[in-house]
């Protein structure tokens, strides 16, 4: 078998959107503030744990898209976890900008906007590597609320937001 | 309202533990081989888009892991999604290393390991960010198996594997 292989007919940009379609992640809601004071926002679906000693975040970022130019390091952010009950809220971040806050937002540390979701985690940009037109943020973990019992987080999958599903097994 | 506010009692490691309690994450099974031609693999939920032109993706990787020193940029990788028919596999290359490839793998493309899974991306990693004791890999995609229709995909949540369940929201 060599990489003409028919058992991998895909390529390039097709073969990452195909796979992908089979993969499933969770969603977070990213907040924070320009340096002019306004409250930023967007629903993310690539927030993951980098390491917990010390704790650190990664996400990845289009340098295209409005928030960009905020998220440098030093920031201040707040990233939402969210669940079943807070889908309108993964929504409306995804979707115009003039739309997202609603007035329905706290005040937090560092006055970082501040959604009612299941947990919210606070902390600072403190890398941006910059990949092609894309970058990865690694943050530092400052704060967090509270911690709830978590109702079924949500996913994202073939374009549209679910909730996880049975436990089918352990880690053990 | 300011950091020492009682709405977030939690700092550091166990802020950010806490609340990745709340998040789910996909679940991939990565393989490679060492350049003595011993196959390597290994569960992992931090596999993320990165962009799509150029195809890439990102992922998490601690320093101390045994595949480390492998995943150097260069590297051939293949990627396989996980659906709730290949629970068994991500379960058996989260356990002991000798008891992970046990002859039912294939041999794919550059001589990769490729197991059955509903789908498969194949890449070479391009860049290592090493941040503290972790690193984040920057793998540019391929070559993928052809599409199939997705079951229901493998999510990680409080230390348990689940199938994805109901949509509840379109991304409109």
């Amino acid at each position: 078998m060599n990489q003409n292989s028919p058992d991998f007919p895909l390529s390039g940009t097709e073969a990452l959107l195909s796979v992908f379609r089979n993969h499933a992640s969770g969603i977070t809601i990213i907040t924070s503030r320009t340096t002019q004071g306004e409250p930023i926002g967007f629903t993310a679906s690539s927030i993951t744990s980098l390491g917990s000693n010390p704790p650190l975040v990664s996400m990845n970022i289009a340098q295209g898209s409005s928030s960009y130019e905020h998220m440098s390091p030093g920031t201040k952010v707040a990233i939402h976890t969210m669940d079943e009950n807070t889908v309108d809220l993964a929504i409306r971040f995804a979707g115009p900008k003039e739309q997202r806050f609603s007035g329905d937002e706290q005040v937090g540390p560092f006055e970082l906007p501040i959604l009612e979701c299941p947990s919210v985690l606070i902390g600072t940009v403190r890398e941006r590597f910059e990949v092609e037109k894309n970058a990865v943020l690694v943050i530092s973990a400052e704060l967090a609320s509270e911690e709830k019992v978590a109702n079924r987080p949500l996913v994202y999958f073939q374009r549209g937001y679910h909730v996880i599903g049975d436990r089918i097994a352990d880690n053990s």
